[in-house]
């Protein structure tokens, strides 16, 4: 039976509404997100069983935290409570040529005292089929990693397919100090999501210096880091961003033997957070239907992210047919009546 | 003296707030419409003396329906009152390549309980000048259909012009049941509003099929209707979907001896819902100002369209000037101080 | 183990923001509730393993109902989807003299063609311990009161403890119509929530004559009841309506041995509906955890409704200690900080 | 056929949401109201058939004016177009200890441009049945004032009924400004709205000075002005302010012979503005009904009045059954339902 | 020249609007606030020139609570930006019988990383004329209490009167924490506001056993702490609580020779937060005009706190005139037209 | 010392929500603005002491403008209070091919009863170094013309650099009513804001008719005035409007040597009140910075403008780094996080 986990932090997000800066408002649109819960609230909503692991404070707002993913589907007996504090974003919409803005205050939030003896591993991990989790969550500190490290170790001896977004944040830490924990964690890894910069400047890994072509150069430094950590597929998107509300994604994946592009799709901006988590879960989606079928994977998973920066919200709130749908009509429906 | 009526089901319409999918809200927000609620509102706008004719609840929903309709001017003493439920139809506004969508929650609403008896026609209708109806209110049911048969018939006593769009809807009814009530209609109709799709498939007409070009197929098809149900002219729009917040629109005009097409207009889209409604109700306006002239009658009506989709809610809240305006400049107008 | 189902239909819930008539509103706030939704909602607030038995359409609507029953953690497994229409009610929410206005648009809602064949009887009930529904479902038609009868049934051959609210509806029917409907049910309830009203005039019993004190007068008709139909408890309420803002509740419980009634408390309402449903939600939860001690029980179901009232919304998503801080402080606590 | 006019100015209210000051805000709600255009607003829903004559300017903000009186059945053909500016008022809701603040934004608004060439007055009044206009239009200017005296002289010609509430705004003018144009309009009234302090000082007539006792000093103060001016009833109520948001209110009806207080209504109190208007609706309304009934017209006032503080906006939008429901229940129903 | 500095912090308060609880809202109504902040604000709406004191994050957050300020008059020339987290706290609005709930989500916030090194004490204090801090800035840590304690020294080597708030917060740390850093604040202060428990407690100063009435405990209590710290006054109310919206409040004021009580104020409560700051503010403006006449500073006090409680947000936006018009009104106006 | 000081009105801005238009909308959405304030604020961002001297009347509606200007830190020391009414404007913010609207509400503002007596001039002036002064202050009358004159004496007296936005609004006057006073205001001026059509209908100046070029024309027009009334610069925008909500901005400055265009920037807009003067004050920031450095003003002025186009409200509330970030990246930064 299918149970997919994702560890991380879930927060409080605070959006100013109609585009206003924070200086300018006097509400906030409340909603709640992070990496790995938008990556299970996603997958939930395509139909799978999803169970989210993290920690949050034994107060309303960590109840509200909770109440929105169990809202959605995603199980939280998994999310353990205590400490004091819940972790707050704040998201500056951007319009046209003026930028969003993140300013975060999650500094001391409640998963940053997450401790292992919290935790039943045995029971999380023995049935588990799939374990997700990204860079963001190694970020926040010592504590968070030892977790993280333990849950790894478990999905080795169950044999869960672990798939990890290297989402490097430089608000959070530098290159030097992510580079190593970001090095303790690949191994374990099946599925990669990652950008060459990330490879290159976290890893530390080199393409061949005789390689001009950039395409190539990338497959190149991919290939070496899926032979170095026995990675099956490393996935991909490159983001031109034409304005904060127009952005074109096209998506990559490569593994050892294939090499696979899609056209860029060029689309119009709501919400750009969670467009990576999105791709993420589309392309889990598409492993777990057919794990040698990454074309598909990849196609659904880029249309997933693209969808997503229509949405409000961290998270894509749509279903597989909606998915479908848009891959079937390119995009181009109006209305649905 | 000028007298317009319209006949059709008008209904609460409950929208998310930014772009919200319905499972994200917390409020909905109201507006009152439906086809030829909206035709009315719309050529009150333009100057004309409207009346609508309907059933709704005696409740305070009915009430606010009625309310609607009278702040703009529409007359509603043809509004009769009984039954007990109000349609309701949701929208999910669509963004980018996320497509609108539409819920009904209309079954059995007031309007399917209406009854001739409830009607003095030879009032109604012995001072009318023109009567306009579409097929959704053909969907409606069996006691919908026979009023409006009645109607039609008190139409052709006293020489009133019959607009009729025809304004097929898959989610009320297959093309088969509705085949039988247009083919009834059609007979009494001077303007029809429609597309190939539409006379071909619900009139069951072909094209010759010697002709290849699709748009001389169009003519042959519609001039084949035009004879055969004696119409003076048949309208329609090209529509080209670019994605949820951006179309093109381009109109055509057929009669017996004209063939009429305007170039496409490419805008952007705030809400689409009622765009041919407005279109009709400017093709209305033209005809009413000069039957003869359909040109002038085509352009005021794309115009018409075209911004109906700059606003929110199912009506065209613009006055003659407003649309005049942006023929004169060509929507190329920033702020108007 | 624990597992406390509840059965009827949850409706979207339509309220004018601040205090608004629907004539006046451009907006409605949304909400989810139903009299039994409200108890398994409460229930699980309380710490209790609930479930909810119902029929949803299979759209969107649907989907934002369990969303809300599942946010609050009520297990949604038990509510099928089918037919087309969700129910809806709109409340104006009265202020000072100006009374509170429910409108029901719910006719031909989902719940309205649920079947038998829908539910895995054996599967729900053979390991259920606590069984709720109210007299709204009864109303709302026979395909409803059919499944009710073999969840009864089925609450028969597995022991499960069934509790039932008279909650009769004079807009939905009359008392002729409700009186056989309820007649057929009573007789496997063990705890009853009821008025001497309901009593007398739904079930036709008739307190001795001769009694002329009132409270006197109600003991002796609900001993009758429970002779007659070996119910376990009649819990109620005495509500005094000092305006639409402030009321006043005295509860009571009636068995075949003791008589028990509480002072009355004097309240400020923000919300008033749901508290009937939360009323019986803090006594079941008395109940479940000593079924011996209705004093409690009574207490905590008074306490549950006058802070319902307090809440926005159909449901009390108030927890245990919250009931108990009032109990102790006398709901005189200001500011807890 | 009964036909009733009122006169004067309507204006846009803007009222910071949630009890907010101006200071504290950022976005305002926007009603439409005005003394006499809300007396017309209210006997409208009342059932009757009434025009509002006044004068606005020719842009959509005058335009947005009519949609509300129209919306809620109030024709406007005598509503002339012109000149530039709307009156506007801010209103900060006062809350227990903090009074409500009226601040007027209403120089030089269109109103105070009007001129009696811009009214077939042969056709307002021919046939007319009813006439009612306030003591603000009378502080409006030299030009709202001759207008109005010619509307007197047509009542006068056609024997139309009318009634004027004094209404002193101790903000638009002093008493001595005030004194020449009451005396001037109050020859032509039937009925008047007004207190002890309104008559003594604006009109400048003593009680008998050997009466000590303060209700029969009123009767003596009013009797003398009944007699002066041959009027027919004085209404009026007493209010005690317990705070921003609980007042009573008790009614009194004066003629040469009768005598008539009701009872104190104590209340609680939503929206106080327009309170008087609801009185004077709810008297014309039962005078209309019976003219010699003034008792009935008493009752019926002061609780349209107690409900119209407990409604959003300026105007009184409930109907007779809402009322006479009240009247019956003393104001003690909680939901209905 | 007078200059009156408070030191603390200021934090974001979001609310959700309407009475919702934290689960049940979607948006929060946001302002900032903090005790010593709101006597700022309160005080320079009176009309005095003051200054906050304080440490803010260097990005937006921070921008938009000195904005706050600013807006509101207060200097924000020492407040020094640096460290990372804004304070938040959230807030749920009691109704009745559900009181308010605060949550605090400020741990390690700007204020808490403050050092002596970053102000100039020189500049600051040697013009200055009142300083004002309260007991919750003691609770921040060891840095701020520095910080503080340094403002001390400089207020005693200008002579610059101080006012002391104990504002006791039993959420962020013991009695036994308190108490020393309280005792060595004390005996730099002039104006004291406390209650018998605190100074009992916090300062561990016990009454004469011998008296028993409750009243003349406390004053004598008080005295002694006069006399052990020099102090000039101690004011303070005794509040009771009806409900979470009613309250009433009564002032004192104590010193070596005066015993000073009001009448108590009962009064419906719109938001209670601030209501103390507010009496503290209004004290001070008191004693500012005459340093020797508490009897005026505490009825302007205890009126300034009363209608704080009818003002959304933290902070008493009333201006001299309006308190003066309470106390001359006893509350009792309803609309200032 | 650096001390800017603009002149002019400031209005309340009233806005319907979401691309409503007046008459569907029952909430405004309030801001308050005016070219000069904006002018203030602006400059005020970018890290500028800056003086707003105005009239505003003495009640909260002048308190809210009030709050409004110094929140964002302009000094308000120079605005006197008196007369009776706030300047109001409406905006109906258009959407593609629908115009954005202005509707005034400004006549007999309290600005338009401004006194030169309520001025000290020589404390303002003294030691000012900026004056910046716009057309529409021209347009309020004689009185503020007065005012303004002085100003412009004393800016003379004291070497203050003048800068001079044209801002003809046809809604205000006409060209030949504004004539003679530009021609006044011209000779005191440094930097002037203006197109071709302003220089020559409003000055009566003409291009040497044998050129045919129009950017020729442009300049030697320019030229002239330059001369003739010693300018320094001449700095406009050439706009063009593709829709309401996209336009493209290309700038240009002119002097007696120098003639200077950047390229177009093509662009989204969420709000263009302000453009204008936005860029008016970052060409001002730029030539304070260096007044002989006129293209780095024209590059930091034109996306000062542009990005001003994506903010909600009258004003550009970015700092220096969000401009100077634009124009590194070019407008393409998606998130900055």
């Amino acid at each position: 039976m299918e149970k997919i986990i994702t560890f991380g932090e879930i927060m409080l997000r605070l959006t100013p509404p109609e585009y206003n800066k924070i200086d300018q408002t006097n509400t906030f649109m409340a909603n709640y997100g992070g990496g790995e819960a938008n990556v299970a609230v996603s997958l939930s909503h395509f139909g799978h069983k999803t169970y989210f692991m993290s920690k949050l404070p034994p107060n309303i707002l960590g109840d509200a935290a909770i109440q929105h993913l169990r809202g959605y589907g995603v199980n939280t007996d998994y999310v353990v409570r205590g400490s004091t504090t819940l972790g707050i974003y704040f998201l500056e919409t951007g319009f046209g040529g003026r930028p969003s803005k993140v300013i975060y205050n999650r500094k001391h939030s409640a998963i940053t005292r997450i401790e292992k003896e919290e935790f039943n591993f045995e029971e999380i991990f023995s049935d588990a089929t799939w374990f997700h989790v990204s860079g963001i969550s190694l970020a926040l500190g010592e504590q968070v990693r030892e977790v993280l490290m333990e849950c790894l170790e478990y999905c080795q001896k169950y044999n869960v397919t672990v798939s990890f977004d290297f989402n490097y944040r430089s608000k959070l830490w530098t290159i030097e100090e992510a580079s190593e924990s970001y090095k303790n964690v690949i191994p374990y890894v099946d599925v990669v999501f990652s950008s060459y910069f990330d490879c290159n400047t976290i890893l530390g890994i080199e393409a061949n210096e005789s390689i001009k072509n950039l395409m190539e150069k990338r497959v190149d430094l991919f290939r070496k880091v899926i032979k170095k950590y026995d990675i099956k597929y490393i996935f991909g998107t490159d983001r031109i961003v034409y304005s904060a509300t127009e952005n074109s994604l096209a998506g990559y994946c490569i593994s050892e033997t294939i090499e696979k592009y899609t056209d860029p799709i060029r689309f119009n901006i709501y919400d750009r957070i969670g467009g990576g988590d999105a791709f993420a879960s589309g392309i889990i989606h598409g492993l777990i239907k057919d794990f040698d079928a990454p074309d598909y994977a990849l196609d659904f998973g880029l249309v997933t992210s693209v969808l997503k920066h229509t949405i409000y919200g961290d998270v894509c709130v749509l279903k597989c047919e909606d998915i479908l749908d848009y891959m079937q009509n390119a995009g181009n429906k109006g209305v649905d009546r």
